[in-house]
């Protein structure tokens, strides 16, 4: 059995973390499937998938601070192309996907955990997140 | 079909990665399911999933060190709650999972590859590794 | 259901990613289902799968570039073995697998996403890639 959903979020800034977990969970609640594997699978090539703390705000800019040190802006070939290669970088590093056991209709995270999207390349109006269930 | 089965595994030093493949071999062989792919989930925020070589013991080593390069103790803003803000940028970077074939009851991993787990905020009496086999 | 292929790739330097979603969707197109998730894994310890951006051809050395700076060839304790430590380390960094939606036949990506096999220690005649669909 297959269940997909996409779900589309705005983003406010150059770079962020989105905490999108809630909106898996609904997406999980409105399909029939109770017990699987939840695919979460972003189809932008500036943007990513993180599942880290978001008790704590200051974890995002820890993150965000260390990925940009690995990739500092204005620093790449492709900036001579549209000025964000240092984007394409940290998403190629971070990864589009990541595939959560859920049960009980909710993903199985741990206490500390939460699915964040990844903006590398903000502000934008629309980034996809395709959910897939698999039983 | 589902298979779902959850490993404990402690951890005796602060960072750290344990080779967990033979355990997650035995699990697949006590599920009827032979053929599929088998997804391994770690639900802690400082912590992860990484597939290499624990032939020689130094990749160990070698792959700890460059994360401690990339995210050294003691220079996160998350440091002020709780002192482990480095252990939160490598488990996000890391990542929470894999999801690796498996065929005739075992993982297709390749000769120089092993499973394992990363700790980083270690030591930590009980850490859960939860395996689903999907087909 | 599961659908099961064998990909074989060579590799011509000893750093390199190579595109191979065409050969994704062929294996896809080949089976008989037609949406669910389909596994890409690479049972080498030595090279990886990324997704990310192939029109601009430099932003694949912009990867290579920052992967090179984070692990650099010739600094490691498994050099002694083999002197190939720097490629295990990007190898446990990007990780062996991506797990990608697919329908009508086809991988969901996004219009600047290509799946490429990442080359840390080629050049290799025989790269595997291990793609399976589950429904």
């Amino acid at each position: 059995m297959l269940f997909r959903k996409e779900l589309i979020f705005s983003t406010n800034c150059r770079e962020d973390l989105i905490d999108i977990t809630s909106e898996i969970n609904s997406a999980i609640r409105e399909s029939t499937i109770k017990s699987g594997v939840c695919n979460i699978y972003v189809p932008h090539a500036t943007s990513g998938v993180i599942v880290n703390e978001n008790d704590d705000p200051n974890i995002i800019h820890d993150v965000l601070g260390v990925l940009r040190k690995l990739a500092p802006k204005g620093s790449f070939l492709h900036d001579k192309i549209d000025g964000n290669g240092d984007a394409h970088v940290k998403s190629a590093i971070v990864g589009p996907s990541e595939s959560i056991p859920f049960e009980n209709s909710r993903l199985l995270l741990g206490t500390w955990q939460s699915v964040m999207l990844c903006e590398f390349d903000g502000p934008k109006q629309s980034r996809k997140v395709i959910i897939t269930l698999i039983d």
